[in-house]
């Protein structure tokens, strides 16, 4: 099969390796579509994220669909021939972590293209039938890959306890910010969503927002939204976020990039806010799936490029272009 | 009756002001004791706290017990003669805050010694009678003096969910922090107190702490702490408090001082972290009155030194003496 | 001011009374429309719920709108002559339950047509100005009265905690059954709504519920859905929802009726179930007026006839017809 | 190794059986400790529980201590030697209840001495190393093994949402309700213990109460408690308890007995109480470790009788005996 690697910033190459053998408790996926994220771009500019560090060659990749071609030892042979969304973290099974319902902050889990776990720009993947989801002919096979985000944009909700009536706000229109805003509406919120760049708001109605403002049309700072949730990484976003809680509002940080933000300790004591963030996400996928199913939010509108498996180059660098969103890789 | 009013930084002085009247549904209260806290500190030597001015004359105070001397229209006049602890802070009755259980959060709350407001450093007071606690007879007035601190650090423990079998580290041992550490302990947690001088330390285990260590003897960091609470204000003690707490660990900003904290992003995210402050205290007096009946924590062990309506001045300033923990005015 | 009057079990008249004078704090509210409640039913037929026993004359009707025609002291004159819900139930402003968020538990709450407190089946009324909750002009006369059982189903919604990918199963296709149906399905649940009768189940997908059952086509029992709502007070009812409860699920008791019901201990303890009921509501105005004001559920689309002060009788009986949902009288 | 075997109801055996090899992830324990549960005796006289029936041999017992003797692949050897507490309930790894944090509830969890499961009264038994939890040395056998009954009062504990300053009452001074008392005094709430039995209520202080009534001299209800945890599974008890719960009280299902209890659906709306049970118990093992390893709770009191492999049949009757709390059973 072939599989796109990484071996270091900026060098992919297509390598021809053997189709691997699903071993007990895991199942084989012909590989349908992959998502491009943030990560995988990143690893492929800068070679790292942090303390995860390209060493060795890597395969990006980590939202991913497909169908079961074989499985391994106890697994429903009924599996094969059925189509699946791959969730990309695999915990210790019994762990502490695991055992308490936060399986995604297991010290030990093993996730797609995190170095040195390989991810599924790749024809073929074994992974384990736990952690295969099984989703309904009906749904796209991009769609089935961007349940991954999704389940991202689930999390933020859940940690923000998003419900009937809040007024939340949502800063970010890219593919995360967007998801947040269709979860968020979903759950009977009221939702704003801003941007620093108002073309990327035209999709916000689309996406479950009643209401969008930019940065330089901002109004002045009230104690408005029970919840905040950033999709930006940027310590402005978050500081006028903040801002922006009325008492005991919740702010959820989401996207990746200042190191340190500044929090204006007055207001947190004053108002009795609260400040979380949210490390990928854990029991997303059943609901992921059944959103999907049902159609409620728009999935497939969020791609906005598709590339063969020897174009993974420009799909990691798409998301730079204007009114790009999301870029899907199809094997 | 005589009063202590602050005319400006740096200038009390005593004055004859007739005895007030209680109206309806207020009591008149003969003080017995006031604890003095940071704030009135602060006040006293500044003229200001953040958007507070001292504009006009103001009469410090805010943590008072005493008796009862009269009554106003529709309050029991059984109440005549029984001592109570006074809740410094009033809300609107029914402003949306009150009725969701947050009074402390209403804006309108009108609060002792907070301009434009009177505190108690004076004979008597008038206040209404629900915010006026019984306290049993055997409860000395200093102790009920202190239901208000104590009543901080109940919320701190509420804020940060404190509860059986959690290991807690609180950093600062000033009355506040000792009043957490005994409140934390009490509640079946295992605590750790900190602060930058040993010697302050020395009072840990008689409020519930089990282990201690200084910012000079501080072990590596290590998620090990479900919770930390900071009653220290200080940016350096919150972000070694952040760096020890486990996955799903919270954090309580009860103590003020920097303006802003640089909070590491990737920490809250990674080990989906939750920071929040508190804003003073509500419902806490019926829990703070049976903790004290009961003698679960040794309030008057806070008290190191005791001072008359005509030494406020050195109650104020008394604070930045070794070994200084709480001072108390006797009116 | 004309106002109906309920001497006795089924005796009703109506009494010439002067236009009462709003106090400090109140409003004089002229009533434009009033549902009818099932308990205004039950005190008309038998002149007592419970504890609650009509001894002397009572006005009946709690679910009201009208506009403000003048203020007492201490209220914004700008308010005259602007819309209004009223909430019917008055706490005690600084009672434990009101100061702790919960101020429909406060045992002095004084609500209206409970005996010996007088209803609203009247031309005029004074109330609270804070409980005489803003309404915009384009929600109807009917829809602002009908916030008050929209209040009961936002209650439900928040006991059984019913939020986003919830599968929700709602007994009871009366007025309150919609309402719980109309609120979860905004919160992002999927609802299945159940009755006796087929022919109540007609509007079940106008009020957000995408399944329905009979109790004759009732499935076979199996652990499906994660939270119950019981709005028809019956056991058998009860009993069938509790046995349709997942692991964990949650069972509000709305609906008055059975006295007792007896719970199957090993179901509630193999399953950790959680079984909890309503009393009236708290803090639900401002998020019904939110609903109401959006449109979100059709409140005018409840009722089903339509009475003056003089017909009150033919209203109180109108629930048993078939078809029938709410009746209001408009004074 | 010497096994003891129930053939049938009242039909005990010593058999003697090759002793285990551990698997994979498998630990291999010499038994030191075996707590006597009602469950066991219920097995041995009636030869089921509920849906659960002994049809084949079966090994009872499922509170169990002892030390580490061979390692399967993949566990650290390093454990060989060491002192363990054994969780008899083994779940499914990626279950949706396990995934979840409710592991108990897992329909396919393997528990010890449940049909057709063998159980621990024997010399030896493999068990997964995650599941049996180191303990200290200076924690004795009996107290290693009855960590199990701790977990079950844990979890009534969390369940009931104990803490600090809660009102709580306890029904039934066997070993499950002297360790729920126990528990809740721990995490700071005011126990008070009921029983039918005055004799029973004799350990009430040292378990943590600090109150204590009998059927015969209840006082009269009141709703003075906020929780209300009931081990006895009498019908009577739960109604008792249930009326003397506060406002928004909680009531947590821990014993068995009655099928079915007949709640008063006016007190629950009326008062907004919340029902539940529990199942076994899920994360309990490192508090209940870290309280038997600081002596937090007198884990050895409870001991009224031990006996030998050949001399289980006494163990299992020794309940009945007056003053009798557990037997042990030490191979």
């Amino acid at each position: 099969m072939r599989v796109s690697v990484l071996d270091a910033p900026g060098k992919l190459r297509l390598e021809e390796r053997p189709v691997p053998v699903p071993g007990p408790g895991e199942v084989l996926v012909r590989i349908a579509s992959v998502g491009v994220c943030g990560s995988d771009t990143h690893y492929y500019r800068e070679g790292r994220i942090g303390p995860y560090v390209v060493e060795s060659p890597l395969v990006l990749g980590h939202e991913a669909s497909g169908r079961v071609e074989a499985v391994g030892d106890g697994v429903d042979p009924a599996r094969v021939g059925t189509r699946v969304s791959l969730e990309p973290g695999i915990p210790q099974p019994y762990s502490a972590e695991t055992l308490s319902g936060h399986y995604n902050l297991d010290p030990a889990v093993r996730f797609f293209a995190t170095p040195p776990v390989d991810g599924v720009f790749s024809e073929y993947a074994v992974h384990p039938a736990a952690f295969s989801h099984p989703v309904p002919e009906h749904v796209s096979d991009d769609a089935a890959a961007l349940l991954e985000p999704l389940g991202v944009a689930l999390a933020a909700r859940a940690a923000g306890k998003v419900q009937l009536g809040n007024r939340v706000l949502v800063a970010g229109a890219g593919p995360i910010g967007l998801l947040v805003s269709a979860v968020c509406s979903l759950a009977g919120a009221e939702v704003t969503l801003t941007d620093v760049r108002a073309e990327r708001l035209e999709q916000a109605r689309r996406y479950g927002a009643s209401g969008t403002f930019t940065a330089a049309d901002a109004p002045v700072p009230a104690p408005e939204y029970q919840v905040f949730i950033d999709a930006t990484g940027a310590e402005s976003a978050v500081l006028s976020g903040l801002s922006r809680l009325a008492p005991r509002g919740r702010c959820v940080l989401v996207g990746m990039g200042s190191d340190t933000i500044a929090v204006p300790v007055p207001l947190i004591q004053g108002r009795e806010l609260l400040i979380t963030g949210t490390f990928r996400y854990a029991n997303t996928w059943p609901l992921a799936v059944e959103i999907a199913s049902r159609g409620l939010i728009d999935l497939d509108g969020l791609v906005t490029s598709r590339h063969g498996l020897d174009d993974v180059e420009a799909a990691l660098v798409a998301g730079a272009r204007d009114g790009a969103l999301k870029a899907v890789v199809t094997p």
